[in-house]
């Protein structure tokens, strides 16, 4: 624990002096590995009180036109370097929760900056295109350097979206194609005349009563259709008609996972067949099961490989889609680039999700029975924005230069075992620690967790909650070991102020 | 028609010569105005025929990983410009379908160029924020010297969006809280543990069987809520489940409107009854009425302003709220910078959504009680894309600088009267010409509008469709009069091959 009061020390020591940067002297800082970015905050900077005086008037002034009762913060992304996020006050802090989870790199990371300046983003930027009908000359070398690049083993080909909502959207419509295309005996099956008048008037057959199963807890997003699978929070979801979808329960491990093994078995058991239960049972016959590898916004709730494996079985055996929904876990943040990865299956999911740290969005896939029987069943006028998929191709450039996969695994096991520390000594205020193996994507309870949150600015740290009672840790992959001590240092801080 | 008759000429001798660039020496030309592009071509040119032998191979190579069986033409983006889109085979054409109506002020624009250069572009473009939580601190002035600078009159507040169905479908949101808190007794009442319950059970009343109202031919989005007030093909909604929500009649009009005055009166009068029938009675209530100006994918529908008037009343008479989805209509394209502009409402839409031309989307309000009445009910991590609002910025500004607005409805008024040249001299080939007045937002019906559609690039023109039999122009708002003229040669051009 000693590295931890030392470098209370000198945070404490930075925020008597506003407006001060620090070079750290502790040891440990100085046995750390290069930091990413040679012009990165040492430690965090705290001017005012946050929100300050001109976080304040500015807020005041952005509510006339746009609704500002989410803020968090304004930023200064001028100001904001690698891990850490500047306000209008003067306030720098390190960020661990990263635009909720979609930041990668850093901000103002140089080789994104290039890439920001280079002339296939100028004309992306102002030559639109509808990628379905016009796409650019390079879009498929775009793809095949970027996206498809990261594509999920047995995955190789792709549909773009603009957020996770709709990719989760277009997913399910994939889905519910094929699975009346099958029920319908083939691709080449011609619709029939009461498909066909009876889809105009919303009503089945042409408009099916399928579903799309989800767990509880869950968040797959807030259009209508994904929000029909969102089962997080009731704020999310009321007075907003909802499709009558199944829902299944998602485990609920006790932790520490080691001295609960037969238990958790059992639990994730008896999901399961919940599962193929609904599956075989639910009146609106199910097209696929949607299923976060960990859930991300409905508390960080965690399951093991063997509950994934059991999920595609039965989904195999079911004749049912398996969608896996990696907007918040996939790009790295849990020690591989899909959280899936972690799972070993036997044969890949048939949909894989993506948003947030990928910085532009959709849906990978390798049957080619998913794509529709006919063309313009699956499109829109913009179908993405190649704007970003050149920024995910930057920044999958910079994960491989840096080896930002493997890096945040070892960062994540460093942080997990400090965490651990501060749960011996803290037990009251660290419930059900997770995300062990899990890179940085780490998360507990605590019974103070508004509170918990609020303080952490004025410890320095810009930290995010899941669920009802969790702090959740979504640090940039560029997070290292001295951010690491920072974060833990700050959260003793946090704690003691409880 | 001498004009039309000695341009075809250049085109024909243009399309001998590939790879040549012509400048016209014609009469018409020498007196039109300044082109709005130095570099602009003066005159399509075709190289190969079309799809050529590049386009073909790469449309091979991208199918490989992305479905290519909608694409038009693969582009060349860096060759194309102002109004005239190239190919990967050197041929180069006059583009009156602007990437599904989306492209406002020309390829390769120089103003936007500037912008897509700017440092806020590039620090948007890397530090992509959580609007709904660390907005920018220039957030507020990019908006009110941007999307909120041409709100449409009586609308000063924005919900950001990414393209135009979750522009719709977070307007069908707030439509749905609005009624739902006007039930419950205002802003001020809590929900009740039966609707705390029953939404996560995506139940009544916490998720209630309410509806929006939309008609018959609309096209408002393809994600599932939009889709379900999408009536206008069979294609688009085949196979997905849909929301159990009413459709009203659009009004069939009889062309030329002077002639058929009274009867279009009373077709008005009757959609009008239907719908405040519906609002009355059908078994999900109705929260919103949605509706397009001009039925853009249905088919060019057009209504008159008073349909629209009797729209508004019914709306406010029964308490619903009134979407005006400007996605396709809005910036300028029908000679004022929103359609709803032509039809003088005694009050202004409670919401009016826009995307397409715009280059990013959302919705305008003004009643303060559209804002939902607890934070975070409207909210999604990016809310939009900042980058893409600069861009919109910038689009305003060439507008504005080149009174781009006024320009379109003149332009627009040319080559109307040119059709109606044309109509009267192939009347089997133009049925209900439509759009007098409605700048360049022109269609018309003819038989044979899929073979019409495929030769227009054979003719040296980029052209689309819009429902079963319409040809609709949708050219940018920088076309001038010698495009209108040599659209309307290469018109005469296809028909003559029919």
């Amino acid at each position: 624990m000693a590295s931890i009061s030392r470098s209370s020390l000198r945070l404490r020591s930075v925020m008597r002096v506003p407006g001060a940067r620090t070079i750290s002297t502790t040891p440990h800082l100085r046995a750390a590995a290069k930091p990413f970015f040679a012009d990165e905050p040492t430690a965090p900077k705290l001017s005012t009180a946050i929100p300050g005086p001109k976080n304040k008037a500015a807020a005041a002034e952005l509510d006339k036109v746009f609704d500002v009762r989410s803020i968090n913060m304004l930023t200064d992304y001028s100001k904001s370097v690698g891990n850490y996020i500047a306000d209008l006050d003067g306030n720098v802090l390190l960020d661990v929760y990263a635009q909720i989870a979609s930041i990668p790199v850093g901000y103002n990371n140089p080789h994104l900056k290039q890439v920001a300046q280079s002339p296939e983003m100028i004309t992306s930027l102002i030559n639109r295109p509808a990628l379905g009908n016009f796409p650019s000359a390079d879009w498929a070398e775009i793809l095949k350097t970027g996206i498809l690049k990261v594509a999920p083993k047995g995955l190789d080909q792709v549909f773009t979206a603009m957020a996770g909502s709709d990719a989760n959207e277009t997913a399910y419509k994939a889905a519910f194609m094929y699975y009346r295309q099958r029920e319908r005996g083939g691709p080449e099956k011609e619709f029939s005349d009461a498909e066909l008048e009876s889809t105009m008037q919303n009503q089945s057959p042409g408009s099916p009563q399928l579903s799309i199963l989800s767990f509880k807890s869950a968040f797959h997003g807030r259009l209508f259709g994904s929000l029909s699978t969102t089962r997080s929070k009731p704020i999310h979801k009321l007075d907003i008609p909802a499709f009558d979808w199944p829902q299944a329960t998602f485990p609920s491990l006790k932790y520490p996972l080691e001295e609960h093994a037969q238990e958790n078995a059992q639990e994730e058991q008896r999901c399961l067949q919940e599962v193929e239960r609904l599956i075989k049972e639910y009146h609106n016959p199910v097209a696929a099961v949607v299923v976060e590898p960990i859930q991300s916004e409905g508390g960080d709730n965690h399951a093991s490989p063997a509950f994934f494996r059991g999920l595609r079985e039965i989904t195999k055996r079911n004749n049912v889609i398996f969608i896996v929904d990696e907007v918040q876990t996939g790009v790295g943040a849990t020690g591989k680039f899909w959280a899936h990865d972690h799972w070993n299956l036997e044969s890949p999911p048939d949909i894989v999700t993506f948003s947030k740290k990928a910085q532009t969005a959709g849906y990978y896939y390798g049957n080619p029975a998913l794509r529709p029987n006919k063309p313009y069943r699956q499109f829109n006028t913009w179908m993405g924005d190649p704007s970003r998929a050149l920024i995910f191709r930057g920044i999958i450039e910079e994960i491989e230069r840096l080896g930002l996969v493997e890096h945040t695994a070892q960062t994540g096991a460093y942080l997990y075992s400090g965490l651990e520390r501060l749960a011996q000594k803290y037990p009251e205020h660290f419930q059900n620690l997770r995300g062990k193996g899990q890179g940085t994507f780490i998360a507990w309870d605590t019974p103070k967790r508004d509170e918990f949150v609020a303080k952490a600015k004025g410890a320095g740290v810009n930290i995010g909650g899941s669920g009802q009672s969790a702090v959740r840790l979504r640090p940039m992959l560029v997070f290292q070991q001295h951010h690491a001590d920072i974060l833990l240092e700050s959260i003793e801080k946090i704690i003691k102020q409880l």
